[in-house]
């Protein structure tokens, strides 16, 4: 190995028309060094250096630095001077100084775990060819002073000995600004500038006993062993661990010339686009500065330029700049360097075909040269995103299915929920994080109570209700609402579920939001807004600011309508919507759903005379007392599955028969109670009574789900009842139902045999009433861990399986969604988990459950259909999972419907994909 | 097959030296058929008869009545002729009458599912036969009254229409009873039953339009042919279903000759047991009546004899009865009839060694002739049981193996704590029943406060402490009191998981039990019982009673030791004991436990200044304040645990780090709120604070177990000091501790981690400062379903398992311990669970994660040590389901201790024998 090693080629060229590697590369050189070859064989001017290979590295772990600089010695000069040649400069040269850069480069992204040196070349000598030809005195000293910071920190080691020491070099800086009152670095002059030089090499001298190295070569050297030290450094080692990277892989090291666009007049450097990031639109598109350097261009102090004509005439127009004023202070490149422009056009195109895909470039001209720094694809809007890509496509650049894989569901978000108008979000004051619960931003007066959201909403005012948590007796509130702000809450709260059910924004689980309902105001790290005063709330990114901040309605274009035309031709498993009324219903069918997998019907219970009715049957000491009540609510039930049966007409429905506790249909306030009491006519005592009784140390593994229609058959029997009525009715008007009723909770074969028992049963009677029959299905939701352990046994009794993976999520884990809040965010940070798994299906737990039901249920039944209800369903990652194991539907809130449709056809693709090719 | 079937034999005769049959043929026989022909081949004198064959049900059910009539009309026929002769008397004659029975007999055992008819061949004419024979018209006539009122139900069908319909024959009963002014059946005079016969028949002749059937033969079939019926009726085929037994078996009928007691001076009936049911001592004994029917025996309205002149003359003196008036009044059947008192000895010796088990036999003399109606092991105490296993082993009958099998483990409770005085038990009044929590027997005085309670018992007084359900303060008072008894709570709560471990009889989650704590009274069904009154538990049953009931205290005998030694030879699995101080560490040793397998520390933090320190911990605002607070109790820790590792010296003892929710040690009530900012010096509003912030929705699935020690790292750290210090202290003294540090509900493996490094590097940190260091080991439990999903990478940074199966039932099957004592009994008597999860470990899904698990941790770790803490460990069915599964050991309660040891021997002794034979 020694041996071989020596024969070896140890560093690659890059630059000119051609480099020794190619992107194939990757492993000997990492994927800088692979990506800069591959840019420079593609034609695109990359400043030219050399890759010393990741073998570089191990032979340096293995036998250390010596043998390590001795190893490749040789072929670094000889590497140089191709570089000097290309630039046209000499490396150490005073007059005319080549500078260096030094950076890491592994096989795997590892973004910012290891060191890069910049600026290697200077010294006292360089830095005066080099304020020469900038005719910056300034910024050479500044960038000298930088280079010995940076060196100093990384290569010599003097670095702060723990978090809570200081960065002696700061030290030494702020000093200094004290001593000559200096409010920023900017304030400091070129003499300053010199004297910080002077102290900083002072500092390296006596930390390290010797002269700060004024040798170009040793400098080199020095950053090159400390780059590939950094490799082993803790947080390189941590994030490889995380990852799953190798250390065996170690890290290549690309070293470059570097170019400067402060090198007067005839230099310059910008950004672009191969296509706009925020429309998609195919337009060449981006900033300049001339005489300037990279950062510049972003930093806001001087105005950027546009790049093209085109742009600049749009871009004065909005400005309200005359044309002769943009033409004399803000003309374009292609009109100031018209052949540079023609050149960085040509380029641009090349790259966006080349990577079939949007740009985003970094480019600097200096002395009349251009040079690619970057190439890389562009962040863009969920709008860009889907004309960008149909554009792609049409193009022929990439297929149908690249097509789709190209896409991120979740930005879809963007298109069908409003969102904030990015300058002002800029200014925006962030004042607490809480989850992205439902995406979508919003912006209005804060609200504490549901009543009053309603009335102010009416008069027209915009309204964010705050509430602690919510519970279904503010659901007239968060309809009114813009947006919702709760304090406590996970993914799967009260607030997140309904709330996505509406398409509306909600930020949940905002922790340092302390709300105080009597004073009506809430106070979030100290200070206090009181009710009527404005928030806004990012439910995607789960962010609450202060203040008003515009916001933009969504639209759909018509790229939107062919994607979804693509995902469906390419998908397997259908999608469909949770939804407990006709308004989602039709939102859902809106938005492609192909049913309903989620009718929750406890939410029917709550409004007017159904809650009255609802707390005399919970209040009723036998069954006849029940059964009384209960036909109170059948009228009510059947109407409410017909309009939702109605608004999905010959598509299926799935009905959940109840679940919740029973206590959570009784008041639990004195005032409530006694309000009850007087309703039902009965005493306060034999309110508080039943209330006490009912009361559960763990609702969640209390008594619900179907254990509550096994203990009260005449629940069941109503519920299907009016499921089977209101099918019956609709038929008559020729209008076509098809119920699916479900069973909630199930985890013992004999509980769904039962409940299978009293459905079919009933069904039966009523059709025997009418005379007449409707199709409909009996099936059970998934969710307690037994019932996957048992699940060939509840296949017996089931036509299909649908999976509540909040329940499961909840105890496979054994987490409550409603405490889990204040472990969750230390064990993410800490990185013992990954994701939140209420968030991101769990596939290494709770999925091995979710594939074992599948396995067994349909060795049991062959014809099992199956699919998910959790929150789930609506999660690309989980969606992508529920394709790979086989579900026949996923279902999710309506306003994820597109979502999960582009994530199910992407599974299809992957799958075909792999079953092609091996996949890595 | 239809011709076939016509060719065999389809009535098998038994009775007189030789049966056709044996017992091999079961499955054609049935089980009693078999056993009936099995008793004939053995020699004893049973009342002859014959079987008809399965097949003939099968037959039936395929062709109708009459065809299987004619099918066996011939053969039957016959064998009736070979009764008739074996009886001296003719089925219909009118001076010698015979009577037969009619029974079902079904492959598998039934019990009640089916019917029978008895008496058959009376009729007008040969009921004055027997009224000669008996000199007993009263008896005569009642026997007819009743024969008519069973075949009327049975066979002709006048039975009640519908649970809520009368017997009609119980209604013409009823009136006549009222006409005669009788108040029981027995004031019926014989003229009266006379006109009843008369009122009966005109019922049939009314509802049928028939005579009743005088002909005997017309009885028979009719007799037969509704037996056969009576395989299809509703409860049998619900009994089937829930026993899988095919609905094919079909049953086979015995047709068997009537045997009386009461002809006179020369007959006679008794029972009697090969053995001392009470204490297993090899002495025949049991009791007779002369002239008397079998249920006269037992209904107490004759006092009955001894069968042995030994049993008569010890009976005697106990009665205090002169030798003289016992000769006379009460003489033994040894000295009344000795032919047939030997004819007796010899028959129960033979059966005694045939069955080789303890027999209870029923007999009946005819007329000078001895008839065996029945014979089969016989019931008796956990004393008796282990006597007489171990004497048949010694006595040569049984192998050691055999010995292990013949004991129920459960009933060595009775050897281990207090019992009831039968006879006492008799007459008490049982007011309520709930979950037998801890075995024994109790009585004492009601007392609802645990300081009372130990105030109480301190005079000397015996207390059974009533509870709503118990918490750690209420420790003193359990200590103090015989018994506990709590309105709420399941076979796992608080108070049934202490009182097992101190062996204190407790009857839990008594629900008909309400408390009033204001008014120190209770309330039981209306009746109220005020502090200070007398209740008696059973422990063992569930039940509670009125009053004071003596108890008798266990004795454990030579025998019991010899049982335990014959365990520990044939056992692989190893037992170790749930204990969390010196006290019951000690128990346990002496039962045999080889280790402590869960020590939990929780319990230890709630005495005196404990308590303080550990709220002063959790009302800590940082890392700081927290360890300030554990300093405190790191001394009080290692104390406790220097205490166990002595008590267990040389022995694994577990420990199991903080486990329960933080909030379970903070006061609730006002008062004690306003006590603990007193002591700690802060506000009552900042503890109010500390106790909402913590308070949880579902604490079972919140911040408890390694989360804490995952969120709060110095809680885990000092824990570990605690223990490694005590085990190094105590090494310093020549003890030598072996502690087993166990992380609770971890679900991840990074969790398991993060623990196992905190755990290690404070373990190294120990051993550096004592210069010295200890074997320990690091494990966790495995209660999370997660946890079993993900096993084998857990087991990459465990050494040992320990399956908690209280909290993986839980949450496996959703179900809350404190919750679901609502439905689960509904569950049970609805057939939907076989058994309360939480009593008998859950195989069917349960164990599918404890098996996987297991398969997968060892697959990782080859030597990974695995055992069980759960509730279960104790549960003789669960214990043998854990050999199975392959665990090391169990670890129960220290009082079951020898029940889990008998029953790991069992699980070994038949897995043996299985992999020997073929088990069926």
């Amino acid at each position: 190995m020694k041996k071989n090693i020596k024969e070896q080629k140890k560093v690659y060229f890059f630059g000119g028309k051609k480099a020794d590697g190619n992107s194939k590369m990757r492993n000997l050189l990492g994927g800088k060094g692979a990506n800069l070859a591959e840019m420079v064989n593609t034609g695109v001017p990359v400043p030219p250096g050399f890759t010393i290979t990741t073998e570089v590295c191990t032979l340096y772990n293995q036998y250390g630095k010596d043998y390590a600089i001795e190893a490749i010695k040789n072929e670094v000069k000889e590497n140089m001077k191709k570089v000097e040649k290309e630039m046209g400069a000499g490396f150490g040269e005073k007059d005319n100084p080549l500078l260096m850069s030094v950076r890491s480069g592994a096989r795997a992204s590892m973004p910012g775990m290891m060191d890069t040196v910049l600026n290697l070349g200077l010294n006292e000598q360089t830095l005066q060819g080099l304020a020469m030809k900038t005719g910056n005195e300034w910024f050479v000293w500044d960038s000298y002073r930088r280079f010995i910071h940076m060196y100093g920190d990384i290569v010599l080691g003097l670095k702060p000995e723990s978090k809570e020491d200081e960065d002696p070099f700061e030290v030494i800086m702020e000093e200094l600004k004290e001593e000559k009152s200096a409010k920023t670095d900017q304030d400091l002059s070129t003499d300053d500038l010199k004297e910080l030089v002077k102290r900083f090499k002072k500092a390296v001298k006596d930390q390290t006993g010797k002269d700060f190295p004024e040798n170009p070569w040793e400098q080199l050297w020095g950053s090159v062993m400390a780059v590939f030290d950094s490799w082993n450094n803790p947080r390189a080692r941590y994030y490889r661990k995380m990852h799953n990277i190798p250390d065996e892989w170690g890290t290549a090291i690309n070293v470059q010339a570097m170019v400067f666009g402060n090198m007067g007049n005839t230099s310059a450097t910008g950004v672009a686009f191969t296509r706009d990031a925020a429309t998609g639109e195919n337009i060449f598109n981006g900033e300049y500065l001339i005489n300037a350097q990279g950062e510049d261009v972003v930093a806001g102090i001087r105005t950027p330029r546009q790049i093209t004509k085109e742009g600049s005439v749009r871009w004065a127009k909005l400005a309200k700049i005359s044309e002769e004023q943009r033409k004399k202070e803000y003309p374009s490149l292609e009109e100031v360097m018209p052949s540079i422009y023609k050149e960085l056009f040509e380029l641009q195109k090349k790259l966006d075909t080349h990577y079939k895909d949007m740009q985003d470039l970094e480019f600097t001209i200096q002395e009349g040269k251009l040079w690619m720094l970057q190439t890389r694809n562009g962040k863009r809007t969920g709008a860009a995103m889907v004309k960008i890509g149909m554009d792609l496509y049409k193009e022929g650049l990439i297929s149908e299915q690249e097509a789709l894989l190209r896409m991120e569901p979740d930005k879809l978000n963007e298109l069908l929920h409003p969102v904030f108008d990015t300058k002002e979000l800029q200014k925006a004051k962030a004042i607490a994080n809480g989850l992205p619960a439902s995406p979508g931003a919003a912006t209005g007066q804060i609200i504490f109570f549901a009543d009053d959201a309603e009335k102010i909403a009416e008069e027209g005012k915009k309204v964010i209700l705050v509430r602690v948590e919510t519970s279904p007796e503010d659901l007239n509130g968060m309809d009114a609402a813009e947006g919702i702000l709760t304090a406590r809450g996970g993914m799967t709260s009260h607030a997140a579920v309904v709330a996505r059910g509406m398409g509306k924004c909600c930020v949940s689980g905002a922790g340092a939001v302390n709300i105080n309902y009597k004073k009506r105001t809430m106070t979030v790290n100290g200070k206090e807004y009181k009710e009527g005063e404005f928030i806004s709330l990012n439910g995607t990114t789960g962010d609450v600011y202060e203040g008003k901040i515009k916001t933009k309605d969504p639209e759909m274009s018509g790229d939107f309508g062919e994607l979804m035309e693509l995902a469906e031709k390419h998908t397997r498993m259908y999608v469909r919507a949770n939804a407990d009324n006709p308004r989602d219903a039709k939102v859902a069918r809106d938005f492609g759903a192909k049913g309903i997998g989620l009718c929750r019907t406890e939410h029917m219970f709550f409004e007017g005379k159904r809650i009255i009715a609802m707390r005399e049957m919970i209040l009723a000491n036998d069954e006849e007392g029940r059964r009384k009540a209960l036909k109170k609510l059948l009228p009510i039930q059947r109407e409410d599955f017909e309009g939702v049966f109605e608004a999905m007409q010959d598509l299926p429905v799935t009905v959940r028969l109840l679940d919740p506790p029973l206590h959570e249909f009784l008041p639990h306030e004195d005032k409530n109670q006694k309000q009850m009491a007087d309703e039902l006519g009965v005493s306060v005592d034999e309110v508080k009574t039943k209330v006490n009784s009912l009361h559960e140390m763990n609702p969640m593994l209390g008594h619900r789900g179907c254990r509550l229609g096994n203990t009260y058959p005449e629940i069941s029997e109503m519920q299907t009842r009016a499921i089977i009525e209101a099918a019956l009715n609709l038929k008559k008007k020729n209008i076509k139902a098809i119920p699916e009723i479900m069973i909630p909770l199930t985890g013992i074969p004999e509980e769904m045999k039962m409940q299978e028992d009293i459905v079919r049963s009933t069904a039966e009677k009523v059709f025997e009433e009418y005379n007449d029959r409707v199709e409909y299905l009996v099936g059970t939701m998934i969710e307690v861990p037994r019932a996957a352990l048992v699940a060939d046994k509840i296949a017996e009794h089931a036509e299909f399986f649908s999976f509540g993976t909040n329940d499961m999520t909840q105890m496979t884990y054994g987490y409550s969604r409603d405490d889990s809040g204040v472990f969750l965010p230390v064990y993410i940070q800490k990185g013992i988990l990954k994701h939140d798994p209420f968030q991101i299906l769990d596939q290494e737990g709770v999925g091995q459950l979710v594939e074992k039901a599948i396995i067994d249920g349909r060795k049991a039944k062959k014809d099992l259909k199956i699919g998910i209800c959790g929150e789930h369903g609506g999660e690309p990652n989980s969606v992508e999972f529920c394709h790979r194991v086989n579900m026949d539907y996923v279902s999710c809130s309506p306003y994820r419907v597109p979502i999960a449709r582009l994530a199910a056809a992407q599974g299809a693709v992957k799958e075909k994909a792999s079953s092609k090719y091996e996949i890595n």
